[in-house]
């Protein structure tokens, strides 16, 4: 085909039937409007078919099948099996839950469908004013610098970067960590999330160099240990640059002694961070601020929106105190993307010197349109009651003859796991990751597990704000009932 | 306020009305397909007012507003003001277009909100599918690896993760880059885009280690070049690692050798990576197939469904031939994610061990909805559009008095300039900077802009499924127009 032939019949994605296309998102609008109205009435997971899943593996599509059909073909096949953080009564890993606005704010901003990397255009006036929100709400200054990002993985990941460019007397940027004259470690709990480790690695540190630092027996680091272990590895050559304290642990909720470990900090010279991932939020309660105060001395401190903000997903971010050395960390400006002084060109700072991403979508939107539309006090009232729904549960598996606590509960997070005194540890683990499982399949309610001091542990962690009382109260009811069966 | 009086006062997010939500969604809808069906009624960009700027700097809001408020908002004071690459005159950066149903999907996606880092559940079917799709589109084979991330960025800085942590014979994840012996390099052209700067930097190597081999005179890597550099680097006990080669650079579009830079990447046992963040696309075209057919040699390869797949933000990609490379690159399993064979916690490998992110949003929905709305064929005829579009851009500034074209155009790439016998090189320079910001400011079309061997260019990339021939007739003849208005 020559050139005029082809540019005689000229094509377009959109929409041959632009009425076409309107009625079907306005099915899709009440579909997914009933599908949340009525979560509670389906089953918190449940397995995916055989079929379905042959269903889902399926030839490259090279014909159009239109819409409507691709639309019916996920609600048979798609829509009946989500991972469940929607429902009531899951309470896995970290999940957050969602809002209905949020859903809507992701089909606003795919409508817009702004690169947010830079440039002037309103999407980066959105993610400013959200992250000025971010940090007020943490007790950041406002002359902070932030980014949002994935999660909180990335978080961890920039905050570290930063840290590490920072902390060097010499162009690590340029030079690599070859050109440091001696091991640069950061130090950590041994309960830390696994993203930390990640980071490190990443960073071309090697895990070596993540220094763990046993912990209390309330599962916070401990820092007496923390200043031995810094003392010792200068001594050794070492070049200790960083710590990581967590504002709620992924297995418990513990809080990191954050004061004492900024002011460790600041006397050795070295960078704080935070990965304040989900706990963080906590800070927004007047009852929690004193806990959590020592967060915002922090160098960096990341935190997710899609967590305990009950954002949909992606919605993380990362707040660095030290503008200038966020921006040094990632500042890269190739020609193409030169700044100009009006047009599209202009704007403020670009977001992507501030990151790994140079093309961003329009996460911000979400967090504005959800903030604006229940105010921050509701939040302070959900993360309230979440701790509260946390304390409940722990008094029902207290009074439980078979179920017994894991660890104390100090934050959302509920360890627990069925009891038999007729069974050793091993069997114990293997009775109560059987128990798991059924309580999964049977679409009573998803907890999922951890493992604390060798021991399995059914772990609820609660960042769901469509959870009731009484969902505690099944899940224990359930765990009982169904730990019984499987003792038999 | 005590532990009863909280859950005797339960609340949610969710909607008190649901009715009123439902139809808050439904004028979302209507409002929404109006908006994108009335694109090319509306400026190509516009500047922000001053007013505007102000509505978008408020407090942090302690109270609700509401949804209807906060979406009118976002009616007045967000939506009027995209960063443009929606619009049929939007050729800036490499920005796709995004798509109606794409829109859509993002809805659907929230609604559901699952989290992908891994668990039994639908989503992870559908990002399997649409990988193998990836790999069938690119001619990659079917047992290699993959994961959806944000973009090109994100999908260089994986693969060269991979290729470093393979390419060490030492465990490098604990200990570290300074464990190797040598300064590890990488190589790529002058034009290769500033992503994989960043992740030469991240990766802790240092970009002095970023070995940039010159050009040909075609924007193309010289290959015979690179051989001379990497025999003297490892003569200077350099520890040669990587080659990237490019398909479809940022600049012009050029296309690296990329059959020569396989066999050179084979002879010295370097990895080969391809970022084809756009131009990888262009190998679903028959014609196009030979000058890209290196590409699926490659050991990974980075590309973006979000530019000339046309989807909205974010969706990128990359694909790794190794999956045991790939895994072995990433996976950190902490006990909190230990897999089950049954329940929510089994399912297939789980995404979380093949990249950063822990926690990942449902970016494969919109893939697969529009893969299959439009099949692949429609695809291949809108990426030939655009390359007859760039071809006959090209033909009309060549015909043009006033407008020279500065390099080559190979794909969908055009740089030209604005000229004038009476100006010398730097004031050439200044006036197509600023016919640059009058296109913008005047709504025109939004072409951006590079600097070629010291000439400022007007660049224009074409991954726009609503352009069509008249709007290239309107740049060409509004820039001759404006450039004259320059001139005076």
């Amino acid at each position: 085909m020559n050139l005029d032939e082809i540019l005689q019949h000229e094509e377009t994605l959109d929409p041959q039937d632009w009425q076409a296309m309107r009625s079907l998102g306005h099915r899709m609008v009440d579909d997914m409007i009933t599908y949340l109205q009525t979560l509670r009435e389906r089953p918190a997971w449940q397995p995916i078919p055989q079929q379905v899943k042959e269903r889902l593996h399926q030839p490259l599509p090279q014909q159009p099948e239109g819409a409507e059909v691709a639309y019916q073909d996920f609600l048979e096949n798609v829509l009946p099996y989500p991972h469940g953080n929607i429902h009531p009564r899951y309470w896995g890993f970290v999940n957050g839950t969602g809002t209905v606005l949020g859903m809507f704010a992701e089909m606003l901003a795919a409508a817009m469908n702004p690169n947010v990397g830079g440039a002037d255009h309103s999407a980066v006036y959105v993610e400013r004013q959200v992250l000025d929100w971010c940090k007020e709400m943490l007790g950041y200054p406002p002359e902070a610098s932030g980014i949002l990002v994935s999660g909180g993985s990335m978080a961890n990941l920039l905050g570290l970067a930063v840290a590490r460019n920072t902390k060097t007397d010499f162009d690590i940027r340029t030079e690599g960590v070859r050109a440091a004259p001696g091991m640069m470690t950061v130090y950590c709990s041994s309960e830390t999330h696994s993203s930390v480790q990640k980071a490190v690695e990443l960073l071309g540190l090697g895990n070596k160099a993540l220094r763990k630092v046993p912990m209390d027996r309330e599962y916070r680091l401990d820092s007496a240990h923390l200043e031995k272990m810094i003392a010792e590895d200068r001594q050794a050559g070492y070049l200790p640059f960083c710590v990581v304290g967590t504002a709620g642990t992924v297995n418990t909720g513990a809080i990191d002694p954050l004061n004492r470990l900024a002011d460790i900090c600041r006397r050795e010279g070295l960078w704080f961070h935070v990965d304040g991932a989900f706990g963080s939020l906590a800070a927004l309660l007047p009852e929690m601020r004193d806990r959590l105060s020592g967060m915002a001395r922090a160098d960096s401190l990341a935190f997710d929106l899609h967590k305990w903000m009950y954002l949909p997903y992606e919605a993380g971010c990362v707040l660095v105190k030290s503008k200038a050395a966020h921006e040094k960390a990632f500042a890269v400006v190739p020609a193409y993307l030169a700044k100009h002084e009006r047009g599209l060109m202009a704007g403020p700072e670009w977001f992507a010197n501030y990151g790994i991403q140079l093309t961003r979508g329009f996460r911000a939107l979400k967090a504005w349109l959800v903030l604006k539309e229940h105010g921050l006090d509701k939040f302070r009232r959900l993360i309230r009651q979440n701790i509260a729904q946390a304390q409940y549960l722990a008094s029902l598996v207290e009074k439980s003859e078979s179920l017994k606590l894991l660890a104390p509960v100090p934050l959302n997070v509920v360890c627990f796991r069925f009891t038999s005194a007729r069974l050793d540890e091993k069997a114990l683990n293997e009775l109560n990751r059987e128990l798991l499982m059924e309580l999964h399949e049977r679409g009573i309610a998803v907890p999922t597990s951890t493992v604390l001091q060798g021991k399995y542990a059914l772990r609820v962690a609660i960042t769901n704000h469509r959870s009731r009382k009484e969902d505690f109260e099944t899940l224990v009811r359930e765990a009982e009932r169904l730990g019984k069966e499987c003792l038999q």
